[in-house]
């Protein structure tokens, strides 16, 4: 098979996806429709398994976090709290001659329309000035289509965890600092999607915006705010002098080790401190995870330290006080030195007015909220910052799937050596976790056992049976599925050889290597791997 | 609490729904958006379980049903084929004094926006003759909003199962009878939202369509067709000889058994077999499985058998092949006597022949056609039927709150009756499985061996753990939030009584009964209760 090495990876990945039903174009009977993709049977199983497992690591496992699940569609307000309405926009031209409308900080990779041999930028059409053109889908919401009724499909699903913190926090017993996480469907109408899944219009995120005490507040608590080392990794353990820093470090560290825990291995992945000039305004510092995709290294997710932008603008846009109340600190504060309160009040008023001016209000008014806001914390209130490590699940499927994706030598059925491709899948996330096949299909006995050890296994994880052709070729289907178990029933499982009756084989993917197990213990053994 | 009591009981699950985050308005910040609804943290692990339970029971725990997790935006072609963009629509009309909009049918039951006190339909402002408002969601994919630019969010998840049959049959080694199931959101632009979230704009499915063979088919390859006689339930053994009818009963049966097993009582459901005036054109039966809410009784899944049709339409729209090839009909066929095959051929012929007219086809293209079609069979070729079991996630959550909800009378830590509300959830959907709850949050002995006992359950189910106040105060929240087991480690815990050491209180959410288990013994028993 020399010529399929000389296919490029990623057209052989794409091809894997559609042929073994991981991903199939959205539409395809209609010619498809740009930006849009389905995932098929083995491709929805692989992305439930990545979705469950972020939510335990995020939410079940923990004590300090809860789960929200909000609508797509929400008041349009939302978004002109966010800037989404304003800013969220790329820059697109217009041809004059062609008509067509192009990214203007792309036209050099975009081929033109009427002369594909060339770029749009080399080309002799006249260009309109950029314009700003939102990323955001529009529709509209009631039987009239007027400007009051527009909305907008969410472009992200952090802004639902920001509108519904004051319920959450007042329905669920939890104090600063907690997280509110969410896993669903956003949507961003790019004007050219590419890369196969990495950047598609509609594509799923979890997110978790994790709610933490300003460092000024954590200092009137605590007397100090942990130095966060380069050098030394903050522990593991979140400590109650924790200010954003230490609380950010934490999250990227939890977050790469969740990688590592669905079997992207470290050297896969790099961390990108983004560069101040990169950062949007109100962000103090964002690091990406990146993994190294075939068609360039390419970010997983972005951890960013928010502060209390999100909030304060949800409280300046909806009337309603995003503040919390925090006995701690209003105890605390009441025992503080005097010197030590105004200290803390000056910075906490100095960075509140920063945020309110940035955002547009006049300086005297900003004044006048930053003193107010400040005086807040006497009483033990404030305005929580906030924590986000915002991953993509459709990236993060196509990345297991780049990494998974191998071809090698295996000896078939008669020992000839033959190129195989396997996906080595982690068993925690692979689509089926093991392939119950009888020997022969046409054994009652054999048949019936089988089907036996399939039921038994089948209430606690995801089972295929196969008993159609030879057992080396149904192996093989099983390999680039990505099933990290085969469990084969033969006739010693009958009883042929008495000492083997009840047993089963059990055939390891990455390596072709063959056990026998006994039946029951089979369910504990797959169990202990796949969890 | 006899005030409580005069509060209509719908108005209380409103309350409780927000007082306890399951459900919040969307938006609410904003004065929320009509129709469109937010799940809070015990809402949201209500869902997921419900959700999770259903694709147990119809993919992981079957041989025969396979998942697809498609795109909220497709083709529009794809809406066009379903017949969506034609005649998807309510009938509206404006008043020409007040600018409002109505649905023409209801005006008698819509309050006149200038004056409450009487309906639409009483005032004197001239209606306009009613006109079709379509109910999809519209907005433009990519960066020109022209028609070619329209697109629909998908107002059911169906369709994307019927455009996607051919990869789904040809990719994961299924043959007929199989099905497809698909979990996901779908909008309906709905001009009157109501009864809380049962009628919402943004709701989520869980659809499957189960393809079928024709009962020419069966006929062909089985000799006959299973009879159904109303008196005797069929089988709920999957037989080679069923026909649609076998097969529609089966999956009522089915349906009702999998809302039994998450807690609805029979006694709460009604079956509903749809009058012939009431059937789409295309449906042979539909029966609705009804709910008895409190504000009615009202549909929670319909289970149609709605022919052919949908892949033929896709056939047609899209020029692509939906026929499969069935080896078995092909050798069956050229066993069968003349007179058979022409019977076989003629009943087939008549169907297809049926559908071609309905659907706007010429009679003389549509003979042309249909002798194609039934050519195909001696082939092996056919159109599978198909049996729809579609279900509202959304109102099946709302079923299990309203008939959870109880109020009921039980003895406080003093002994005194007391009024309390409870939601007597099935363990399996219970958002929260057991709660853990030191005796005392001051005794440092119990924290750590109640933490302990939280980090043993934690990773096999949702956990709660609580310390803060009384112990029976804990109790009521937990039986608020419908958490089926409470326990408490307490001094004999920890040795005080040694003959019970390592034992704790298992309390029994329902009727208050509470017993004593080993630590050892804890996981199992609960395990053995939610599974």
């Amino acid at each position: 098979m020399a010529e399929l090495k000389e296919i490029p990876l990623m057209e052989k990945i794409v091809s894997l996806c559609k042929r073994r039903g991981f991903i199939y174009q959205s539409s395809e009977i209609y010619g498809g429709i740009n930006g849009f993709w389905d995932y098929g049977p083995l491709g929805a199983e692989l992305k439930r398994n990545v979705k469950e497992l972020w939510w335990r690591d995020m939410v079940q496992l923990r004590d300090d976090v809860v789960g929200l699940e909000a609508t797509i569609i929400m008041s349009p307000q939302i978004w002109r709290a966010s800037g989404h309405v304003d800013t969220f926009s790329d820059p697109m031209c217009d041809c004059k001659t062609c008509k067509g409308r192009f990214r203007a900080d792309q036209t050099g990779e975009i081929p033109c329309p009427q002369k594909p041999s060339q770029m749009v930028s080399e080309c002799h059409g006249e260009k309109t000035a950029p314009r700003a053109f939102n990323l955001m889908f529009q529709t509209y919401v009631g039987p009239v289509q007027d400007e009051s009724a527009i909305a907008y499909l969410r472009p992200e699903t952090a802004q639902a965890i920001f509108a519904q913190f004051k319920n959450v926090l007042e329905t669920s017993r939890q104090k600063v600092p907690f997280g509110i996480a969410q896993v669903g469907k956003a949507f961003r109408n790019e004007v050219t999607p590419r890369n196969f899944t990495f950047r598609s219009r509609e594509f799923e995120q979890m997110e978790l915006e994790f709610f933490i005490k300003p460092d000024e507040v954590v200092e009137a608590i605590s007397g100090n705010v942990a130095s966060v080392s380069d050098s030394q990794p903050s522990t593991l353990n979140p400590q109650p002098n924790w200010g954003w820093e230490a609380w950010h470090k934490y999250w990227v560290a939890e977050r790469i080790a969740f990688y590592e825990s669905i079997g992207l291995p470290r050297t896969t992945l790099e961390e990108y401190w983004q560069k101040p000039e990169e950062l949007a305004h109100y962000a103090k510092v964002c690091v990406d995870i990146l993994f190294k995709f075939p068609f360039g290294t390419q970010e997983l997710e972005g951890i960013a330290a928010r502060s209390d932008f999100d909030l304060s603008q949800h409280q300046r846009f909806s009337g309603k006080p995003m503040a919390v109340f925090d006995e701690e600190l209003r105890a605390a504060w009441g025992k503080l030195p005097k010197e030590k309160q105004d200290a803390l009040w000056r910075r906490f008023y100095e960075n509140r007015k920063k945020y309110l001016v940035k955002t547009g209000v006049a300086e005297e008014q900003a004044s006048k909220d930053a003193t107010n806001d400040a005086n807040g914390l006497a009483k033990g209130q404030y305005i929580p910052h906030v924590i986000e490590p915002s991953a993509g699940v459709d990236r993060l499927i196509l990345a297991l799937i780049c990494d998974a994706y191998h071809e090698d030598q295996m000896p078939d059925e008669k020992g000839k050596q033959e190129t195989r491709v396997v996906l080595k899948f982690h068993p925690r996330v692979a689509p089926i976790k093991v392939a119950v096949l009888p020997l022969l299909k046409n054994k009652p006995d054999l048949v019936k056992k089988a089907q036996a050890v399939r039921d038994l296994l089948r209430p606690h994880m995801n089972v295929f049976y196969d008993d159609a052709g030879a057992i080396g070729r149904r192996y093989r289907r099983q390999d680039e599925a990505g099933t990290p178990f085969c469990v084969t029933i033969d006739f010693d499982t009958l009883g042929e050889k008495p000492e083997l009756k009840d047993t089963v084989t059990v055939r390891y993917r990455d390596d072709g290597r063959q056990e026998r197990l006994k039946i029951s213990e089979l369910l504990d053994f797959l169990l202990s791997k796949i969890r």
